[in-house]
C-alpha cells in the first residue's frame, strides 16, 4: 500500500514530522503536491484536492491510507506510530508518546506565532515589532522551559535512550525535527541553551545517524530550512 | 476508581472539557486543587503537586487514573473517551474524534493568543493594542474559517447526530464548551455568525439538554466563564 502525503510543496512545516516517520518507517509514499502537475502536484492542486478529502480535514498536513484521510500532525504520528513499531503498543506508552507529541506541537506553535504574533495571514513585515516583543519572551522564558522539560525527561530515562525507552518512538523523530528548527531559528539562543540540553542534543545526533533517516536528509525529498516554514531566521528575533 | 483532576481551581481553561466528559461519564473524580487546603487545594499545592506525578506532565490539566499521570488535554480525552464510551470503539472512528479534538485545541489555541498575542507571561494590559490587532483578524477570518467547518461536518452527517454519528463523542461535549465560550467572549462576532452555525447551535443545545450535562452546569462544580479563562470578554476585541 502507498500512502499520499498532502502537504504544502515548498516548506518542512508540519508536515516534515510526518515525513520524518515515513521515512524511519521505510514506508511507501508520495508526496503529492511536491510531484509534477499533471499528478496534483503544486499548492493549487493542494487546496482543491483538500476540499475532496473525506472525512474532510481542516487543514494540511493529510495522510491518506487506504481511501481515508487523517489529518491533524500529531493523529496522524499516532496511526503512523501504531502501524509501524515507532511507539510502544501499550495503552500507557501510547499515550505517553501521544502526550509527548502534543507538547512538542505546542512548541512549534510557540515558534510558528514568534514571526507572525498578530495574524498568520500578514506579512512578517507587518508585525515585525510585535514579532519582535514576542520573540524576546520565548527566547527567555518559553524556550528554556520547553527544552527544559524534554531534557528532563531524557535524563529520567536510562543513558542512551529516547523519551520512551530504548526503543526509537516517533516523539524522538520529532524531537530531532524541534531541535534542528530551533538551531536553525535562534542559533544564538540555542548556542546559549546548549550547556543545558546535552541529552537533547545528544539524541538529536541519534537519530540523524539513523540509516534511513541520514539518507533521507541528504535526499532531494528532504526540503532546506527556509523563511517560509514554522521556523525561520530572524536575527532580530534571535536576541540573547 | 476515582479519577484525580489537577488544574487550575479558578477558571474552567482547558480543563473544562476534562470535567465535561468526566461529567457525562458520570465517572468519580476528585478536582483536586478546588478542594481544601488539607486535602491539596490551591494554586500552589497544585503547582507542588505536578512536579511529584509521573510521568512528568508539561503543564495542566492532569489526570491521574490507577496512580499514573496523563496530561494533554486531546489525550486525556482519548484515553476517557474509549474507557466511557464517548468515543467510537474502531480505530477509524477513535483517530476521527482525536482529530476534531485538535482542531478545537487549535482554535482554543488561537482565542487564547487574541488576548495574548505577545506573552501569556505578561498582563492583557500590557498588550492590549496588539491583542485588538489579533482580535481584528481573528474575528474577520478564523472564526469564521474554524466554526465553517465544525458546521460543516455537522451538514455532512445525519439530521440531529454528532460530530461522529449519532452517538454523542467527546468532541460534541468540547464543540459545546468551545460555542458557549466563543458567545461569552464575543457576543457580537457570533451573534453575526449564528445564521451561518444552525447545526453548531442545534447541537450546543442538545448537549445542554443531557441529563448529567445539565445538572452539572447548575452545580458549584462549574466554576462561571471569567475574565481568567481562555474565553475572556474584553469589549473592544469583539469588533463586528
Amino acid at each position: 500500500m502507498t500512502y499520499q502525503l498532502h502537504y504544502w510543496p515548498g516548506i518542512q512545516g508540519r508536515g516534515e514530522f510526518v515525513r520524518l516517520a515515513l521515512e524511519e518507517a521505510g514506508a511507501d509514499y508520495v508526496d503529492v503536491a511536491r510531484g509534477p502537475a499533471d499528478r496534483g502536484g503544486g499548492e493549487r492542486a493542494l487546496s482543491r484536492r483538500l476540499g475532496e478529502l473525506a472525512p474532510p480535514p481542516f487543514a494540511p498536513p493529510v495522510l491518506v491510507a487506504e481511501g481515508r484521510a487523517i489529518a491533524q500532525t500529531a493523529n496522524i504520528l499516532l496511526f503512523l506510530g501504531a502501524r509501524h513499531g515507532l511507539a510502544p503498543q501499550d495503552e500507557a506508552g501510547r499515550l505517553w508518546v501521544n502526550q509527548l507529541q502534543l507538547t512538542l506541537a505546542d512548541l512549534v506553535d510557540e515558534t510558528h506565532d514568534t514571526h507572525h504574533p498578530i495574524a498568520a495571514g500578514l506579512y512578517y513585515e507587518d508585525q515585525k515589532e510585535e514579532a519582535v516583543a514576542r520573540a524576546s519572551h520565548f527566547v527567555r522564558e518559553r524556550l528554556p522551559k520547553h527544552l527544559g522539560y524534554f531534557e528532563r525527561v531524557l535524563a529520567g530515562g536510562e543513558s542512551g535512550a529516547g523519551l520512551a525507552g530504548e526503543r526509537l518512538c516517533y516523539a524522538d523523530l520529532s524531537l530531532f525535527q524541534v531541535a534542528r528548527g530551533l538551531e536553525y531559528a535562534f542559533p544564538k539562543a540555542m548556542r546559549a541553551l546548549a550547556p543545558k540540553l546535552v541529552r537533547t542534543i545528544a539524541l538529536a545526533e541519534r537519530v540523524e545517524a539513523r540509516p534511513r533517516i541520514a539518507a533521507y536528509l541528504v535526499s532531494p525529498r528532504r526540503i532546506p530550512f527556509n523563511q517560509q516554514g514554522v521556523f525561520r531566521r530572524y536575527p532580530e528575533l534571535d536576541a540573547a
